[in-house]
């Protein structure tokens, strides 16, 4: 009980001091803007907070942090853990840092053990993985691993229009390193990813559980730029004359909800995401039927071949509309991210820790982005540890209770003296 | 022929000054801003023009112009004739101008055939027809009957944000007397209304007609500011848990559609017209489900009945949606204008005029809003003559071809030939 105790008020104090420098003013909404004043803050904090627990700390070309709890063995393939500090504008408290938390309550955990593990156990406080700033995802992840595409130090943050290379630099970062392609990490030399984060659905509300392990990460494609185009006209033009880009944009919109339907009444998961979704304000008026309709659309599922299948519908639903509503979809610029399913023994490595603990679980297929999708992609074997969370993320609202965190945190540290045993053990 | 050859070169010309003085630099587009620069210049071309024809000219306390041939008798009611002269901006030319130019054209036709009518023959040049400037319907027609309700001089300009009473003084009009319900007309010394205006559709296309004979003036009801209230969410949130504001809006629209096409296939027609369809672009993102749409409505019908039945539909519609996408939907301030359906003895004294001419023409209707509205709802006969035009108005395609409008002045010039020559025969 004192450890647990002295766990949750390490975590609250944490979570408290995060939050009182995140705050942006707009009711109980924290921004931690992607290399910017408030995730450079955050960074600061988390560092401070690891060298009080005497961790190694690392910051690599793109300012990532790496907190290090040194193990018997340096050379060999370390566990890690961890998650990123940023978060969108007017977001909340835990979306990202939980798992930045995580890592240092469970690596505390072990120090006060007083074993030393066989592997490096390192927690990793990951930049910009909030594509909302940049319009990139992945961006501190993908530098770690010298994967970032070309083009991405030129993308301007949409707040002050400056590029992401001058954002890195403000925040410490090596550009050219990033430019370079260097790796900070290894796949090679990473036995295991495992991330802790906040579920961004009621899911764990629904089935009445702290935690869940996730199933993977889902890849995606993205058209962040559609145009619809009619032709402009008369609130008096009949029907049969219409070229409405509303209707044609309502008609694909309802067309993928509907898409939707069949496919989670076949048990597939996918998940589609209209953000954007506008006539043009220079041009619209109560009295005119509009000629153009602009949207962002986000499409994801878990396995390659659903993906890939949907991406054809999608294709299909377009040409049909601009047939049935003679107009003109132009999808414009396409991006994408590969699946990352979990490795099973990860994943059957953190259910046992769980049934250890007496803690209940379940596995969950939860489509949201997170950096362990990068580490999958670059090839470690990864898992997440998702926490109950009744008010979806990326706002205020986030309800995460520090009771179930504790017992995701419980499951994590318990995998990781497991590993890091078992690693002893071995050798 | 040389009758119709100097009617064409009259209409050439002064179409051609009204474009050359009105272009607003947007390709072939032309802005005679409502109560600004732009339709202050068009009524001073045309007044000059009225001078030099010999015509009384008028300008009301609302800044409209009349002008007006002398009859025999100046106290018997008078024949009325005219149109707009503003236009949307990037608009075409003939939307509005048409109808003063031709009320030009066939009077200057009467006093060449050297007689001088019955009763007076005024051709009006009215303010402030296009609501898009002030948000405002019928500005200058409803100002004229005393009948502009209050607080329309408030309303502020779109694109100057100063009021309707601000840009009015600016053009000469006495804005106590708008505000204090003056008239300028009176509806018992009017014997009938005729507007000539370029059809919205390509209705006359299709039925290969030079002009029809319009058969009313739909009533609408507008609700401009409807807002759909959704929540905001991580793309990462399964489908049964959203509350998706573009889906709602979606569904909305396309339930309009529906009903659209019922009453379509049932030989009742309507028109609605989404022209406003948006996220918030202060919260909207690639990456969330969006949790607001703001979107304006105009439905419009000829019959005071189905205008009822489609309000309820609409009502009906709105609750269905909000109860299956759980948002709450918010019409807002709603706006309304009665149905103004053509007298049928004027329909029919133009019917004939153009048998009698040998113009094929048809009875047509046309679900666009014009001044002839508040003309009939204060109580004086009227009709409209449409020009066949294949590319819509409000847009600088529009596309009237000079012999289709002379064929309609044609119709016009008789039918007040015929209606000023059978009052004089009757006196």
């Amino acid at each position: 009980m004192a450890a647990v105790s002295a766990q949750k008020s390490d975590a609250v104090a944490l979570f408290d001091a995060l939050r009182a420098g995140s705050r942006d003013g707009r009711g109980d909404g924290i921004s931690r803007d992607t290399y910017g004043r408030g995730e450079q803050f955050a960074h600061q904090l988390i560092a401070d907070h690891a060298k009080r627990l005497g961790l190694e700390t690392h910051r690599d070309h793109a300012a990532n942090l790496f907190m290090t709890l040194p193990g018997q063995d340096r050379r060999t393939a370390r566990l890690m853990t961890g998650s990123h500090l940023d978060s969108v504008a007017n977001g909340g408290n835990f979306d990202g840092a939980a798992g930045v938390v995580a890592g240092l309550i469970a690596t505390r955990s072990l120090q006060s053990l007083g074993l030393q593990p066989s592997c490096d156990i390192t927690t990793a406080a990951i930049r910009a993985e909030e594509s909302v700033w940049f319009q990139v995802s992945y961006i501190g992840s993908r530098s770690a691993f010298g994967m970032l595409p070309p083009g991405a130090l030129e993308a301007r943050r949409v707040d002050t229009g400056r590029t992401l290379a001058d954002h890195m630099r403000d925040c410490g970062a090596a550009v050219e390193d990033v430019r370079g392609g260097k790796a900070s990490l290894d796949a090679s030399n990473i036995k295991a990813w495992v991330e802790l984060h906040i579920e961004q659905a009621p899911q764990l509300v629904e089935a009445g559980k702290a935690c869940a392990v996730g199933t993977g990460v889902p890849g995606n494609f993205r058209y962040p730029e559609v145009v619809i185009r009619g032709e402009y006209a008369h609130v008096g033009l009949p029907r049969r004359f219409r070229r409405d880009a509303v209707l044609a944009a309502s008609d694909f919109a309802i067309g993928l909800d509907e898409l939707w339907m069949r496919r989670d009444a076949e048990g597939r998961p996918m998940a589609f995401t209209i953000g954007r979704f506008h006539t043009d304000p220079g041009e619209h008026a109560l009295t005119k039927v509009a000629g153009k309709m602009s949207l962002s659309l986000d499409v994801r599922a878990y396995d390659r071949i659903h993906l890939a299948q949907l991406e054809t519908d999608v294709t299909s639903l377009a040409l049909q509309v601009a047939h049935q509503r003679g107009v003109q979809i132009d999808l414009g610029p396409r991006a994408s991210a590969d699946v990352a399913p979990s490795d099973p023994l990860v994943v059957g490595a953190l259910m046992e820790a769980a049934a250890k603990l007496a803690i209940p679980t379940m596995r969950l297929a939860s489509p949201a982005s997170h950096d362990t999708a990068t580490f999958a992609v670059a090839g470690v074997p990864t898992a997440m540890l998702f926490v109950r969370n009744a008010n979806g993320s990326h706002n205020p609202r986030e309800s995460m209770e520090i009771d179930d965190f504790l017992q995701a945190v419980a499951v994590l540290t318990y995998w990781l003296a497991a590993e890091a045993g078992s690693m002893a053990a071995d050798q």
